[in-house]
């Protein structure tokens, strides 16, 4: 391997290439810029603020500037009072959650979606729903179905937890025609569309399609926003913009109200880092870097998949979606690729009840050597499996 | 004012001694510990993983700083592998709420109790429970009559939450019959203690009573330890300490399983403050700033209290507990004290059905001079709002 990562949440095999885990890559991560925030954010006169309880909404330098790229790159007039500084997506997903959600309530999600918002949402006593998508996303109609069948049986239809940019695990986005249904949908019936766009900055292809957020700006999205991907997990840093009335409701939250900012310290470092100008340069960087990684992972695909092997080339975000052959499902592959030393993520672990035949890599973790030998491995795991049949 | 607090959480008001804000001093916040803590966590060859997904239970290292401060403290034989790292206490007892109860569940809290944690119990479907204290703490025959109550109703007792020990707001800490009496019951009835035990390290009379948790190790006892008082509450870092069963639930919480350690970065910094041995003679540093502010205040009091004002030293924490002459209450004095631009918190903020007759006062806030004028303030306050009546 050429790059070693250091990371603690997967455990990684030594000799393995592991498409499974989509974590960015260690020497992407921006130790240095980081590093020098943290000394000016403790250095400065406010430095104490850094260390103290911060307000529920967060520390306004930080919205100010998440306000102002939004603003600047998507177009939507937002203030530092619109945005809420969150704890990660993952938190914001909780606390959305437990604020706005009542026992009984019915929760969408798409299928396949991010495995782990499952079990986020499997922690609060809500119904999920799994509602398909397909190559332009999900697919708005099957939605409305399940909407009034949910209503038909008594259930309220709450939430919609989506991924409608660079989507996790499909790598789709949704279509713009579905993005004016599915605001029309949610506006009608009254349904909060939690839009996950953690990876809006990493884009590889032209410009990010439009935020559901952006869109309808009074309509009842609450858009979580990460620097997760475009600086770093660990600062577990992120924030929620959302309409006055909600993002009011999810800033009276309890554990806001005794605690103040959920990440205060890492706030205020990522406030001076961003006051230093240097996240546009960092973000670009970023872009190069994982678009030259989604390009050798692809490369190596199409060289080594056996044929009736499809994928689609994402867009942007950290995953390509790979759907075997007929005749062999991800989990056959599975045992199959682990002796070839390549890891990945089966199709099911994506949905309650989704059929097996896709699975899931990450491009974002490994340089293009490795990625390039993951790929001539997986496509050899491939071919053993089919020939075993 | 001698110090100005530059905290965001609360709105300091110009010219008033705030004693409603249970917030360390700014001048007591350990911001050089931390910005050469922060250069070390990033300067490491391990400075990547302060910016990485960490592990659901967070950096093996600080919890082996952690179990071992609490096995030589508290002699409470712990391993790294017993402590779960936390986004502080609110956090921390908002996952427990998550994961731990059922819609309809019963909680019970101590009457009075720290009032935003009725807040942060608000936000979960479950049936709150108010339980007198006195001053020798909770007192345990009425959880016991309410505990029968509840059963009575058909509803399952699941949770305490109870201050034991330097209470917020009454200062009080659990008389050792009762703290047995309490574990006894727990054990007896299956129902799990959150044990807010954030105020321990800071102790100004010999040593802080022994934990719940560490007088029954097999107890259903979940402790919540905090660094909010002990280095900043911007940290937003704590830490969970249970028995096996009980940390296992808390550890496979769908957002750590997604987002890893709540307070990665915070935890790394603090790992490397731990690291160079600063942590105690902080801690002693911090004892002997909050007892002269403890002293100067109650100096203050015992000099400007009219005659019928009652109120007890407290051994440890941020708060002295004032009860008024019976013929006064503390919403009456509220109007007539900001007048006098002093501020307290009211005693019925801190219990649903609670008496109105005490007043809670933080120490913790500012240096001596102020808390002594503060005092002299609210006496002044006190001996007209009697005067009127």
């Amino acid at each position: 391997m050429t790059e070693t990562p250091v990371f603690t949440q997967n455990e990684l095999r030594e000799g393995f290439v592991e498409f499974a885990f989509g974590e960015p890559g260690p020497a992407l991560l921006p130790v240095g810029l980081v590093r020098d925030a943290a000394g000016r954010a403790l250095s400065s006169p406010g430095a104490a603020g850094a260390l103290a309880y911060g307000s529920n909404p967060g520390p306004e330098e930080l919205r100010t500037h998440i306000a102002a790229r939004t603003a600047e790159r998507e177009g939507l007039a937002l203030a530092a009072g619109d945005v809420l500084v969150s704890g990660g997506n993952s938190q914001a997903l909780g606390q959305v959650l437990t604020d706005l959600t009542r026992p009984g309530d019915v929760v969408f999600v798409e299928c396949p979606t991010y495995n782990l918002a499952l079990g986020i949402i499997a922690d609060h006593p809500v119904d999920v729903v799994g509602v398909r998508i397909d190559e332009q996303g999900l697919v708005v109609d099957a939605l409305e179905e399940a909407v009034r069948e949910a209503k038909a049986w008594g259930h309220r239809p709450r939430l919609l937890y989506t991924i409608p940019t660079f989507h996790n695990p499909a790598g789709v986005s949704l279509a713009p025609g579905r993005r004016a249904q599915l605001l029309e949908l949610a506006r009608r019936e009254d349904l909060v569309i939690v839009e996950d766009d953690v990876y809006r900055e990493l884009v590889y292809e032209g410009e990010a399609p439009p935020a559901l957020r952006a869109l309808d700006p009074e309509a009842p999205v609450v858009r979580l926003g990460s620097f997760a991907k475009s600086l770093a997990p660990g600062l577990r840093l992120g924030w929620i913009d959302a309409p006055p009335e909600l993002r009011d409701q999810l800033s009276a939250d309890g554990v806001l109200e005794s605690g103040g900012c959920v990440s205060q310290f890492s706030a205020q470092v990522v406030a001076a880092l961003l006051d230093a100008g240097a996240f546009g340069a960092h973000v670009a960087a970023l872009r190069v870097a994982y678009a030259a990684r989604r390009d050798a992972l692809a490369g190596a695909l199409r060289e080594h998949l056996p044929a009736g092997c499809r994928f689609a080339l994402p867009a942007g975000g950290f995953f390509i979606w790979v759907t075997l052959p007929e005749e062999l499902t991800a989990s056959a592959l599975l045992p199959v690729a682990e002796r070839h030393r390549v890891g990945f993520a089966p199709g099911e672990r994506f949905c309650a009840d989704g059929d097996d035949r896709s699975l899931r890599l990450a491009f974002s973790l490994y340089g293009a050597d490795d990625l390039a030998e993951g790929g001539r491995r997986l496509g050899a795991a491939i071919a053993e499996a089919l020939e075993d049949l």
